[in-house]
């Protein structure tokens, strides 16, 4: 805006649905970052805040409600940085061009996310389209991969459910303490979740006052957690037999992720207090993950980017209760902690 | 079913709607009525209990879920009377040949319910094409037309709004208690009164949480709401120089509706008691409208097909308070209260 | 009603709870039983109807709605049978009372439930005080112990949870199936199923829009589910040497419960198919119980009787989704359905 | 913090309820405000982020989630302003005290609101205790009194269903547009607005998915808004013969405020456009209040500061629809605007 405006100008390509939404209300408080450029792929290209009436007025200082053509020169020309909040496919196309105008990018998508494209190509059903970047492309699950992101050109920013399930589960996996072949992720999920496309079984009348299991064992986030497991989980991960069974279930509510999760513990005799001590060393002076006592509840997390997390032994199980918002650290919060660190800013920038 | 059922077979055509889901789960317990016949004009016709699993079990002793085809003939061959759960234009196209077959008609579309064909193009945007059949229509709003209700092969089910705001108003024009000019009713009704078609401001994460007017003074249930009073409001309707205003609210709830309904005095020194009397003399004995001392809430009415009013005078303006179950009284509750009326039955069967 | 009204008059001891409201509307609709006596320990005795307004002028032909007291003998004067919605201390103390003056009980709480007193000690944190009648009272689990309810003058209703759980479980347990001491359930509950009396977690606006775990482990269902797989489970459940893990979550939705049951299998190489073939062939010809091949959703059992069941094997596991109402087949539904096993009336009664 | 923290230390004295809540989230981000005392009534004093999981490790830098005691000196050792979320009794016996000590009050609750202790009492049902202060405080509906409330040691901030209602009718009457004995306000809030004290009524099964009215024409907000018309509308308010009618109703939502206004034109021949450009005059430049030419919805206010308005002429009445947050335009947020004012921070900062 003005000469003296010292914070980095980024873009957000795709803008129109809810993670764009979410972004835009982080990047309107965001002190070290301003909204230069909003693309939309749509004919004609709309308004932002005819789009989301609630964005009227607050886009933040000097940031325009209107959007241009994801055109790379434009857009490289303004922006240092862009998140991209586009379906997969189109990510794929645009993130060469964007990296070679030396735009950073976060990607929402799941393009980037499956390091093996046979993976990608099963869960995804469509060929991947760019592997040349995968290699190049950071898996942004920030408390795990803080170093590489900070110095990445391309994140691809976690899935909602994997964020949560793969905080829970590293640790203890990697400390020895649960069994990697014996992990249940029993996930719940509000209904943005699931886009801003209207769909039969996300009509008010249907998903109001009602609460359904989605995918069993089929969902594309099943991989994407097994690969976590195996990346950070260290020698625990070895006895992975049988990658972790993903089961999410619809909520009716608008946002918000709670997990309870099951395993088997690897040793007789664990008990509550050792699972909650690996958890605790884990994420000491972390900001965004908080280790608790008692179960969190989805209030606890909403509208924010922490992660809480509550483990216990059970009747012989050990149970992990994970809870995050799925647009802020499931999406949007996320991807604005890796630009912050991309960036050279603050990690917490925006984010409290 | 059995030689013995001396149930009556009735016939549903648009059974895979809101209003048809409801109508399915009155008939599966009604004593006097049994489901003969399911039409739809999906290509090919669906399972009423694939549609909704909710009715897999439950439709009754001896009713098919099946559905056939909209054939006039088919339908005369099982049934005394139909249920048109159908679009409005749907509705006048089918009528006709329904009722030239000796078959009688409860329409819940708004089809038939204007007298006058000319309102009827102006608030539905789309030419009568059966105004030969409005004449002989009876406008079903039981409480006030029971006789010729008695009598009709045709009648015309009254919208859900204009069903709670008739009955709370009507006595009170008619008794010359307010003034007919300064009718305000401010309306809210839950989300299955729009349909059960996936829409944008339908989506779950839109409505859920959500409040919002519509159609501010355009709605097509006002033209309706003011035939009502000039049909039954007596000498009280003669200075209706301006149409009820109505406005209509969408409710983040499945279904109800609750309006607070506004007018001023027709003299001065009107007090609540005198209101409320003339409400609890209209209805002494009906069995479906409860006068109350205390508003009604949407809860007390829903899934039933009572009306419950409640009226004060505050600040010098009559205040009432008039609650349904928009997709009961407001629909197939009332349709078949009128069924039962043409059809010989105790009015009451299947709705307690 | 008239001289000639036959239906069995029965009483409801407790009424003022969600169980008792669900009752009522029940009774009013049933056309074998009517409400002879309303009885409450509050003073003064309310009025039901105004307690519940959407009872107004619905609690069927001839039934009061003043509540007397809990006054035995004024009971069995006119009642055969009557359900107790009461506390399970006050079903202790009311219980003996009523079979000694020759009235059949079904009893709704958790007195009568668990057949070893130091069990129920242990899950309730107060002594039982009639176990000379635990005994004698049947566990009513309508679709596993039908022939014994119908001579029963003491059923004990079901828990909730446990209802769905055992009805999912026993067949796989008992066709050996499913390894008994690695079972999961992960249940969920709306809100309803905690009770009318208001608790700052169950405030709307703190359990609107959340979703919570509670009583990991501990929850008093657990124990009831697991003498449930004890007693129907046969050679299956011989290798339970845990008890099925429990874990419940609060839904943010009025009612109806939704359980992911999780199982490693028996043997390699079950397949979903088997899973299924054994439930429907448990349960072929029973009108309340429901097997699928889709995973049923809340809404498809919220207010019926029914309970629907879907069984898969996903990653190695098996997974069963049970879905009920927990007011109804949870509760109120199949105390009915007891009740009319136990008057020699159709089971089916009042329940359709 | 730091020796360099510039932010102006600020205390909040009852946090433990819904507005204490949102004040903290609010304050969290301030850019020139720091929270440093929480006061507690309650004994022991709670930690905040006890009461609130969802503040644990969120307060901001350098802020303390232990509550001390309601101790005047402590807490003017420390805070140059303080904010009441106390009830009305407790807020007058603390202002004095506070006052003496030089800490300015930013009171939420309504002890300063009414300017005639004798309206107030008639309204709250208790004698007013500090009448001194009632001629100094100075009644913060920023939009309007913004002159006042920078030279404010004492601001009483106004009501959530006020600020609404006076935003949206104060132009209208002041323009002589419409007749101020006709004014309607039929409003909707969620139920935050009710505390977060647990009522048998605000239980969840008994909110959720239902609708209702309260204190028809009895609303202690009605005298408020009263005297804002008569404070603001200038010759216009001259024939306010007749308080507003003020009908509120209890949404199943969270948050958030809608008011349907209705009033008679002042004048024949007026049109929706004339009512329009009579608010965008009087809002033009204002950071928080947008008027649109659709009516606005909760969702494009909820969490938000601003105030959405849109009015049109219908069927010959006059009906605004206005939007807001109750707990941050309508509570927290116009507290922290009014805060800004008065210690010389831009208006906006924090709210954004």
């Amino acid at each position: 805006m003005t000469t003296t405006d010292r914070r980095i100008p980024v873009g957000v390509l795709g803008p129109t649905g809810y993670t764009g939404l979410e972004l835009l209300e982080i990047l309107a408080r965001h002190p070290g970052m301003r909204t230069a450029y909003l693309a939309s792929a749509r004919t004609p290209a709309p308004r932002i805040d005819a789009e989301f009436p609630r964005l009227l007025n607050r886009l933040g200082p000097g940031v325009s409600a209107e959007c241009g053509p994801i055109d790379h020169d434009a857009i490289a020309a303004v922006c240092r940085l862009v998140f991209l909040c586009l379906p997969h496919e189109a990510a794929m196309e645009h993130t060469p061009a964007l990296l070679a105008r030396g735009v950073k990018v976060v990607d929402l998508s799941a393009a980037y996310r499956l390091r093996d494209p046979a993976v990608y190509e099963r869960a995804y059903g469509h060929h991947h389209t760019d592997v040349a970047n995968l290699e190049r492309a950071v898996y942004g699950l920030t408390e795990l991969a803080r170093e590489q992101v900070r110095g990445a050109t391309l994140v691809a920013n976690p899935g909602c459910y994997p964020t949560a399930a793969a905080l829970a589960l590293v640790p203890l996996v990697k400390a020895g303490l649960i069994r990697p072949d014996s992990i249940i992720v029993n996930a719940n999920s509000g209904v943005s979740g699931a886009g801003r496309a209207p769909k039969p079984n996300l009509h008010f009348p249907e998903a109001n006052e009602n609460f359904s299991t989605y995918n069993i064992g089929v969902h594309r986030h099943q991989p994407e957690i097994a690969q976590s497991l195996g990346r950070w989980g260290g020698a625990g991960a070895a006895g992975m037999t049988r990658e972790p069974l993903f089961v999410p279930h619809l909520l009716p509510v608008e946002r918000g992720i709670l997990e309870t999760i099951y395993a088997e513990p690897a040793r007789t005799g664990l008990e509550s207090a050792a699972v909650q001590a690996c958890l605790r060393e884990a994420y000491a002076g972390e900001p965004f993950v908080v280790v608790r006592d008692e179960a969190p509840t989805l209030r606890d997390v909403q509208r924010t980017n922490a992660v809480h997390l509550c483990a216990k032994v059970a009747h012989g199980r050990v149970v992990v209760v994970a809870a995050e918002d799925n647009l802020v650290k499931g999406a949007s919060g996320q991807a604005v902690q890796n630009a912050n660190l991309m960036l050279g800013l603050e990690e917490t920038a925006g984010l409290r």
